[in-house]
């Protein structure tokens, strides 16, 4: 998937957060410094949530760095942590790092079937982070 | 002030946080989204911190516009408030967006007289943000 086309689901998502009311920002610079940044960072009433986003058609493979940087996030932070995914056409799933898929390797995946399966839809997610439940 | 120095000195204050083991994320786009984005968010243990930065040599000027929209990120994420300043070879002071000096129109202004008086040191930050009494 091209970046561009990952910045447009990014800033959809971006976008949602702000029309239910909670506070969202982009993270700059991911990539580019050795701390761990995630992609989105929503914020709302003491509670804070740190997203990684992943979208495209297929499956999608998160390496264990990602996914052990994203913890590290939430250690120093306190944050909540959530994959986010879009799969062309669908709508959004949300799963926490240790629900991601593993396969053979060191690797992780999501796919549709196991985000509809293990993760959470947006209007779940926004109830339980609200209700800080997450 | 070059944009260029501008992000040094955002980057200097992003480690910072780190060193001190909070989290802490660059915001992207600002300037580029309709919603409002500060430059920094510090994330601690259930608290949020957004922080403007302004650094440079002498007198910094903030439109009105943009006080209201990091105080609107506030009232939006819950979030505790700073604007950041680092005055060429001097120390950062942080400053609450009320105590940002106040001229004859509607701009608001910080120099280094005025972030000396009213403001508080990087320590002092840390101390109050850790024991949730920014």
């Amino acid at each position: 998937m091209s970046k561009k086309k990952g910045d447009r689901t990014e800033r959809e998502l971006f976008h949602m957060f702000w029309e239910e009311g909670i506070a969202c920002s982009r993270v700059a610079g991911s990539g580019s410094t050795p701390r761990p940044s995630p992609d989105l960072i929503a914020v709302t009433n003491n509670q804070s949530l740190a997203i990684e986003c992943k979208s495209g058609k297929g499956r999608r493979y998160l390496k264990e760095k990602e996914v052990d940087e994203l913890k590290y996030f939430g250690r120093v932070s306190g944050a909540n942590l959530m994959v986010a995914t879009r799969f062309d056409n669908e709508d959004w799933f949300f799963l926490k790092p240790e629900e991601l898929g593993k396969g053979k390797g060191k690797n992780f995946y999501v796919d549709l079937n196991h985000a509809k399966k293990h993760g959470i839809t947006f209007k779940e997610l926004i109830k339980k982070f609200k209700q800080k439940k997450l």
